[in-house]
């Protein structure tokens, strides 16, 4: 009863977030496919993105800032604009994340077999990321991502002619990330109810 | 029974592969605490490190391999010497990677009580890797990381005057996870046996 209660008001939520536009496309056939399932209750998401990350030092979670989010591919000229933009001192990141699903699970069986049926369709660094008695959460993870570090402290650290093939290489890994994710709503088809 | 001597027989591998000088020092003191507890065994452990690695394209991991590692942090130039001995062709990648730890958990309540623990002390991608019946996996992972595409195709993407900065803060997060193995080494001793 509990379990259906929040089930059912955490999905309004979801609900109300994609009418806003707040959820990526590439992520919503994954978040029907999980909360499909009577056991399973997306809670948060992203399909995998390109960002621009300023932090005033190394880890400092609280102070860093975006600068810049894509979802598609972005062009090299947009990514280079946006360190050039980001603040001077600290450090500018390029970083390219993979997908990231976090999912909460009636129990902890429920939690094992969506861990391992997401690492089987190539998100290597899928785990339980928390057990409490009434619910598990599961974290569906890609293992693929870039951080570079693209300006620190007002120096721009790669080459003029760089920055074609490491934002290429960026839009690589989004693009492997979203073909993942049609991987992982077959396979999630393919699960008993 | 079963777990005491599998549990037996890894620290005697444990034991071997210190004798060979295969485990990186600063691991040590997080090992010998972890396998203190008669709940917890140690699987596999590097206290973080920065390698180059080549991969003929992203996410070809059978085809990767290791150009460099270093426990220590390394000179820029023995970094840059690294990338430019590498192959040609694909990515030649610089890597600053977290502190990671895999321990076999005797049963779920012990693997959630150490996972959060780490977590705690900093290693904030800690999580629960695998649940069998008999034993439980809990991976502890710092989050702080960096993926630098140093070559793609026989071009360096980084600025001559880049490497210094570049190096430099591939090592302050090498150092950032030393210093949390101490903190994560406290943390531990706190706990009750």
């Amino acid at each position: 009863m509990h379990w259906e209660g929040e089930k059912r008001r955490r999905l309004k939520e979801l609900e109300r977030a994609i009418e806003r536009g707040e959820v990526d496309e590439a992520a919503i056939p994954v978040l029907e496919t999980l909360n499909s399932f009577e056991e399973y209750c997306t809670t948060s998401s992203c399909s995998g993105r390109v960002v621009v990350l300023h932090e005033p030092e190394v880890g400092d979670k609280i102070g860093s800032e975006f600068v810049a989010k894509w979802h598609e591919p972005p062009e090299p000229e947009e990514v280079r604009e946006a360190v050039l933009k980001a603040p001077e001192e600290g450090i500018t990141w390029v970083k390219a994340q993979p997908p990231l699903f976090h999912v909460m699970c009636r129990d902890l069986e429920a939690a094992v077999r969506l861990r391992n049926i997401a690492s089987e369709a190539g998100f290597k660094a899928s785990s339980i990321r928390s057990v409490k008695s009434s619910k598990v959460i599961v974290e569906i993870l890609g293992g693929e991502r870039m951080d570079v570090p693209a300006k620190v402290n007002g120096k721009l650290t790669l080459r003029e002619k760089a920055w074609d093939s490491v934002v290429a290489l960026c839009n690589d890994i989004l693009r492997s990330g979203h073909e993942r994710l049609s991987r992982l709503v077959e396979a999630l088809k393919g699960l008993s109810r």
